[in-house]
């Protein structure tokens, strides 16, 4: 699988991409897609939202601060109409009551192109019952290599379910469409001291998803995972040679994505099909 | 025109800025204005932004969220009454009938001293009409030398309408009051690849426009937009010196501001009067 | 008072803080949270932020822009039934009636472990009267030596009206818990010069207080502003070093944090009993 050619099908498009998401974050997320190539436009008015679907190229749905559940439904209903990608983050889903019917109400209503989120959020989708505590990963749900099957199957099941690409964000990545499954092993335990990594790759998603072939939005998912993944190693390479912090990690990372080539992709990209 | 003097004198007066501003790029506005010598005070609540108003030096309203117009409207009312300057940021004006609608209603209701925006929203709100999407201008509205006659034409016009000087954001800076026009030739390309370069320069504006004299505020502006355009040179600089990415370049931009000399600014500013 | 050890207990326990906080610095709070080991969530939504406060350690109420009085009051009341820590930050708390009111409200209504301000908001609590204006503290309440007598006595007085330890930020940091009371001498000017230095000091508190001996909040408050103030000195000095300025040095503030020993902890810490 050729996954770096979705990055610059991503510079030469310069997608916009509007997302509805969380204010801790959102600057970060805006400052990544600018870095990738693309174009942030994050408005979350209900009044506004339908008619700013019909100007972008993807969009993205964010549960972070979960405050526009409206217009996440009436923005994501009119990008499922006009045929656009809507990248769902269900963060912390299985957290509290609130979450769990938000997210429910949220596929029922929408259908997306791709769900990201941490393996705690995924089971909790999945079983529909409150799981984790906080937004991140239960220890109990951590992805290794000894219940990589199970949770490989947790993801499948969930794409079938769902008919979106599923992607699980860890120490090891899983994607899966229900058909075609795979691991990607990029990325360092430095992106879990920054808030916001699993929200900028999201939104990374949402531009990447805007360049795919046919809606077959599992490469493109592939890529954007891989390449946030490769970018945080670049980072964490600094950080361990300038004895910095998660701060100036975070600026190295966006940086990385600005910088990343397709060489310095294909370079560092560590995936396997499962 | 003698512009750095401006700088200094918002160090000494250390004027209290009060945002309503988006949460996506409110950080920075604060982190730059704070950079220049000012101060920011961010509340939206429309319950106490009257309130706020009676003890600030001068008041920005971005549009970029749009959350909040009733405090806008309230806050924009009494700073009138006060005869505090009052900044327009009318972010995405033309991109949908909330905003076309919400900017007519500010414009009506309140007398800005500045309105700054790039020039699909200039356009936007001198016609009337929706034109642009998204946030970004329009290609069709990118000011060249070819198009500079006709460009500085609808400033002026939207000057002589509003009586506020108007600043056109893009590669050139147009700054007009009507009767006296000027292009500002400071900046670089990378300020479109951060979020909030707009955003951070519309707050800057309005610490520069609480030491106009007599109510000028086309130098107080042409001051903001160029201190803002040396500095982004002088972040490039460095990004292109090191290699870095936008997301240092954000931070360096915003370091210029804090280490920026009347020396620097003299050495640096590009502009003429058209 | 052996202060350092209560930063290697937050790095064992890796306490959750929930942060019902303002959107301008509330990116700044989560990661400095997560530099000194703890992990932020900041949902301010009334509808879930009890079950979220069963699953926290601390809660960390901030006034900045004040728009979830409720959603503060529920969360405060539930965490005061489960016996977590809850800390106020009464941002511009006489600046405003609407503020006033809602800081009495606060403190009638929870019992806070500890409030921290700066002088303007620690006096306006006491007296119960507006008197600063703005975010910043008015330079009549400014801490100095030949004031600190009175300074000391003001926080004292409010300690023991609230039950609550009081921490007072400025040149000099002054903490008590009614019988026993200090004055840290760390930090610098420049964490002035930022958005944000008072909320993130807030957050931390937040995650000391989660670690504190029998409910002892005054030492783990100092040990949490101390460590802040470190943060902050080393962080300066490379801003003198390298010719940096406000961005770079929030940068480097956080991670100071994220690297902080207890050595460098000890070798830094200035502080007296009074």
């Amino acid at each position: 699988m050729q996954l770096s050619k979705y990055l610059t099908a991503v510079r030469n498009k310069a997608p916009l991409v509007h997302c509805i998401t969380n204010y801790v974050t959102v600057n970060d997320c805006a400052n990544i897609l600018l870095a990738s190539g693309g174009s942030p436009i994050m408005s979350q008015n209900k009044f506004e939202v339908a008619e700013l679907v019909s100007a972008v190229d993807a969009l993205v749905l964010n549960m972070g601060t979960l405050e526009d559940l409206e217009a996440m439904l009436i923005a994501g209903k009119e990008a499922n109409r006009l045929n656009k990608p809507v990248i769902l983050d269900p963060v912390a889903a299985g957290a509290t009551t609130l979450r769990l019917d938000a997210v429910k109400e949220l596929i029922n209503e929408i259908q997306f192109a791709v769900i990201r989120g941490n393996a705690s959020e995924i089971k909790a989708i999945l079983s529909g019952k409150k799981l984790g505590s906080g937004v991140d990963v239960s220890a109990l749900d951590t992805v290794t290599m000894d219940n990589l099957p199970q949770a490989v199957e947790v993801a499948r099941m969930l794409a079938e379910k769902t008919g979106s690409v599923i992607a699980v964000s860890g120490a090891m990545d899983i994607v899966t469409d229900g058909s075609q499954s795979a691991v990607v092993h990029n990325g360092c335990a430095t992106m879990s001291r920054i808030t916001g990594s699993g929200c900028m790759l999201t939104s990374l998603i949402g531009a990447f998803s805007s360049v795919a072939d046919n809606n077959a939005y599992f490469a493109t998912t592939m890529s954007a995972i891989t390449a946030m993944g490769v970018c945080g190693e670049l980072a964490d390479t600094r950080r361990l040679q300038n004895g910095t912090g998660n701060a100036t990690f975070r600026t190295d990372l966006i940086d990385a994505m600005f910088n990343l080539t397709e060489e310095k992709f294909n370079g560092g990209a560590r995936f396997e099909m499962v």
